[in-house]
């Protein structure tokens, strides 16, 4: 496995920033070549040849049409989250899958946290029964992210778009002209694991509902260096506060997803996964289990370093494996098996664990 | 206040219970009239001429039947949970009221839970900012309710209907014929409060999706004295295991609710209530509030008895009043509350502060 080329518009930021990364693994001897003629000069690079695979890390809008031109020129790409952002860029991911026989890997992390994996672990082997319930969602107190000083990654002022650097830049757009779940994998990801989502197991009706928008634009009107004279405080949010959304399967499971990025709140993925015989919960580490938990009392679910957890005791293969490896990566470590399953996948020419491509038939699931 | 006559057909344990009842709370020398000739005797006890209210507590068949008589005999019924059971006996309470003039008592009590109270106070008084999404719900395990052994209350057996007692005989049929939420209010009448439901707002849309049935038969062919070979095996119940709601509101606020009651799981009635400033959750007594909490960090709500805990605090002043008077009555003290207020609301001749009949000019919200 080699990196041979990297492409960024971003000469300023972005390109040293990979220039760092790659002098760090590789050594300061390893020269890569740099694509950072504009926005389109990634097509360039995709014409080289000698490419396998792209691991795509761009704002949200080039998701898509960067994994079509992958495709479209025989390579696989891996899509951070969040993938297509409208049901076209949806069918264009898939038509071109289809058309090209080439897989897109989501890189959604979640899936390879470690509670998550465990909590899999714990469906596969009927921990809880006759699955039924499963909640997600992205519940992420995002303003410092979504707007900065023009100097600071994090926040420090109330800019975006142009006067802001780094996710500001691009990302808060999105929340001015878009109004649903912008980030619904994180949540979906998992659970749609869970219940061998479209391995079977299929989508069959959702219904979004949003809050009124007022967190971003209280946030300028009272954020650092702010106020109802800031010029954003002008601006008008499409994006609802909160938008839940509700899903049914063909298998007969419901799916309940949080989105919750706009207003003050601890981290929480709103984790729920209920079946016949118990159920856990991501907030305050909880789990019932029937037989196991007293009747109507929550138990921790606990650390996976504590001998007798419900963690430890159903850690995933993966992760008992590969802790070590995973150590230090980001997110908690989630981040080292994201990028290590599709790089595994690219150099066995086997199919990618989790794919929205995933009517394309051979792909398997994450066990 | 007086009470001048019970009516109940089950002479076996309904009217001696009530009996029991009336001899401690006014001693032996009290007569009251008995109406106890079948299901529509009370008929004759409305026609007495000396009653002014009447409280429903019969199964859930009854309740819009009955309360729709009272109205039209002059007399004003409290109704306890859930009241109508489909969209035509909504109506014909509104009907009547409107055309009677007089207001439905809904007995929810869960509108004077002691930590509901001091959410709403807090609500009031600005903590959690302009209010934007709701949650509640009915999470209990009803396994040992929906089932017994037709001799204890509570389980000992998976009989239902006539060879069932108490709630078993007649609840448990809402599970075989119905899907739905069918105890929306200990969810929605606490949160509808909150945002001035009808008092102002109004709900607009509302979504439904119920999961499959399994926890009913579950029990019955695992549970205590059943079988895959008992005849209730064979039973297919309607209900779905969880029912998830979401509504929108005019104003903006979304709503979410829960329905739970079929399988192993610790009691909840999943509150949440989420502003611009921060949120409570009702699970594991969390709260967060921008300026006071660290970021992205749960507080504890705490205990009222503590002085610097939210719940001391925010008490609400009722509570205040009145936790005395509510101390040891049932479901924590709430009880005492509702029927509290419903007696108050009789005597004075004042609007009861929460009805269904909120289209009535000059009803009072429960502030």
């Amino acid at each position: 496995m080699d990196v041979v080329a990297i492409a960024d518009p971003d000469t300023e930021r972005a390109i040293p920033q990979c220039r760092k990364m790659i002098e760090k693994a590789y050594g300061t001897k390893k020269k890569v070549a740099e694509y950072t003629k504009g926005p389109e000069d990634y097509l360039n690079m995709l014409k080289r040849g000698d490419i396998d695979a792209v691991i795509i890390a761009t704002p949200w809008e080039w998701h898509t049409p960067q994994a079509v031109a992958c495709m479209k020129a025989g390579i696989t790409p891996a899509v951070e989250v969040c993938g297509a952002s409208d049901v076209q860029e949806c069918w264009d991911l898939v038509n071109t899958s289809e058309a090209t026989r080439i897989p897109v890997f989501a890189m959604e992390n979640v899936c390879y946290r470690r509670d998550v994996m465990a909590v899999l672990n714990m469906a596969r082997q009927g921990l809880f029964g006759e699955l039924l319930h499963l909640q997600g969602g992205y519940q992420h107190d995002l303003r410092n992210v979504k707007f900065n000083d023009g100097k600071q990654i994090y926040g420090g002022g109330v800019e975006f778009g142009e006067k802001a650097i780094s996710e500001a830049r691009w990302r808060t757009n999105h929340s001015v002209h878009r109004n649903g779940d912008l980030y619904p994998t994180h949540g979906l990801g998992p659970v749609g694991t869970m219940i061998d989502l479209n391995r079977g197991n299929r989508l069959v009706s959702l219904t979004s509902v949003a809050t009124k928008a007022r967190g971003l634009h209280k946030y300028i009107v009272e954020g650092p260096n702010g106020g109802a004279n800031h010029p954003n405080a002008k601006v008008e949010f499409k994006l609802g506060d909160i938008v839940s959304s509700l899903i049914k399967t063909t298998n007969g499971e419901t799916i309940m997803l949080s989105h919750d990025t706009n207003l003050p709140r601890p981290y929480s993925l709103n984790f729920r996964v209920q079946g016949t015989n118990g159920l856990w919960m991501d907030d305050f580490d909880s789990i019932h289990i029937e037989g196991k938990s007293k009747p109507h009392t929550w138990e921790k679910t606990g650390d996976p370093k504590e001998a007798d957890s419900y963690f430890a005791k159903y850690e995933h293969p993966l992760w008992a494996k590969y802790a070590n490896d995973a150590s230090g990566a980001g997110h908690g470590g989630m981040d080292w098996f994201v990028i290590n399953s599709f790089i595994e996948s690219i150099k066995r020419g086997t199919p990618t664990s989790w794919t929205y491509t995933i009517s394309l038939p051979g792909t398997q699931s994450l066990r």
